[in-house]
């Protein structure tokens, strides 16, 4: 398909710095880019919410909130207050969409059930907060590698059932093909998410083997590894989506490579690998 | 408990030689063994059975059969006489379960799907073939990290619709702590498993992080990760499951060190960890 609902992760191309980032999709007619909070706090949230502005690009989310797993009342009073910053930070930035990432077990805890409750406890109090702001929250499922140590919430089932619990304009889910591509439940998921109106954003990104060790920077570029993109965008159109779609890539052979070179590439396998 | 339970899989302290393995379990106390195909050809099968027979040591199930993934005619055929030759050599050893790793997608191709579909055309040749030799198939559902390259069934619940096409007596499934816990519908898979009498064997192994790269060799000794032994346990007795408990550990640190002192901490860890 054309570029106009492609949307350039941040993270994708990492060593571009924000005006850098923003002058290469003017050239290249990117028209939406998804923000990470670091690189963005760094350059200043509103001198970065200027630069997107005054170039016309669309931030189709900001990436991450979440971490709420922690027990003690003091580190979970300092995770709602991380979060609460990082919905003010999403509408200074204009994006009505924040990516909350779970987190994982605390030290020594062997309890995913109840790192899985303390979440609905804290969107309780993060979505009432993030609608006051015009900011839906995205309950991102990471692929069970992950289960113990970043993302308690391994599944889109599981992620839905913690939003069915809160309105669809507070909290709904990240579809990326990278976490559930593996799931013979996703599809029927992604259904459900659609009938919901609680499909926030839709991210691509391909499985490729072998994983690095660590196995966070080890995501494939589009075209390159087990995934296949049409069938997946097929699933969440079906359930209604028709908002962008990001390519977030950590992959630490793309980070040594030119930015705009990657960027450029990361466009081309858009282009070529959906509808 | 006690080690009466207990079987010491063979990869998982591969630096031993085999009747380095039947020694040291006659020292500790180990009265159950689960053999792999490989070191049991390389010593001989017949010398192989003989020497543990000899030893009154248990053969609780044969590692491994499956890889039944293949499109090409000649290849399936390969692996369907691979696998003729796993249940023979299962039976030889004296074994009622021929543990199956189902395989990952073949090259370039996208299609889990089919992968999986293939499987159960192979199921269907060889399960008549293995109840002939008095030999269960069990097949194990790995860890959705290796869905594209080691195992397209990555679920209980996957291994369980392929499973229950055949009788149970032809065909079950493993349950390994290592694959299944971060499932929350696995206890429930469990329940279904045991209520068809098809958990042909339960395997313990933790889950650790840092991954190393690749991922195969970072299984956690007992006690030291994420996962709660006990809790699992239950879950497999309240289904009905009385049958022995194997600790299959594929892991570097492991392998590095004194085989037998691997297998004594090992049998202390399941004797610390289980009811």
């Amino acid at each position: 398909m054309s570029l106009s609902r492609f949307s350039i992760n941040q993270m994708t191309v990492r060593q571009l710095s924000l005006p850098e980032l923003v002058d290469a999709c003017g050239e290249l007619g990117v028209s939406n880019v998804a923000l990470w909070r670091e690189p963005v706090r760094e350059y200043g949230v509103e001198a970065a919410a200027k630069l997107v502005r005054d170039a016309g690009l669309g931030v189709t989310t900001l990436c991450r909130g979440g971490f709420l797993t922690a027990v003690g009342p003091a580190e979970r009073a300092k995770a709602l207050a991380d979060n609460r910053a990082a919905v003010d930070e999403a509408a200074a930035l204009g994006t009505d969409t924040l990516v909350l990432v779970s987190g994982g077990l605390p030290a020594g805890s062997k309890d995913l059930r109840g790192a899985r409750e303390r979440i609905a406890d804290a969107l309780a109090e993060l979505g009432p907060y993030a609608e006051e702001h015009g900011v839906r929250l995205a309950i991102e499922p990471l692929h069970p590698m992950f289960a113990s140590d970043r993302c308690v919430v391994s599944t889109l089932t599981q992620a839905l059932d913690l939003a069915e619990r809160f309105p669809a304009h507070q909290v709904g889910v990240t579809v990326d093909t990278y976490h559930v591509w593996w799931d013979d439940r996703a599809p029927a998921e992604i259904a459900r998410a659609g009938a919901g109106g609680r499909i926030h954003i839709f991210q691509l990104a391909d499985w490729v083997t072998p994983l690095p060790e660590g196995v966070l920077n080890g995501r494939g570029q589009i075209g390159d590894g087990a995934v296949d993109m049409r069938e997946w965008q097929g699933y969440v159109e079906a359930a209604g989506y028709t908002g962008p779609i990001e390519v977030e890539l950590f992959n630490d052979g793309l980070w040594a490579r030119d930015g705009r070179e990657v960027l450029a590439e990361t466009a081309r396998r858009f282009v070529a690998h959906t509808e």
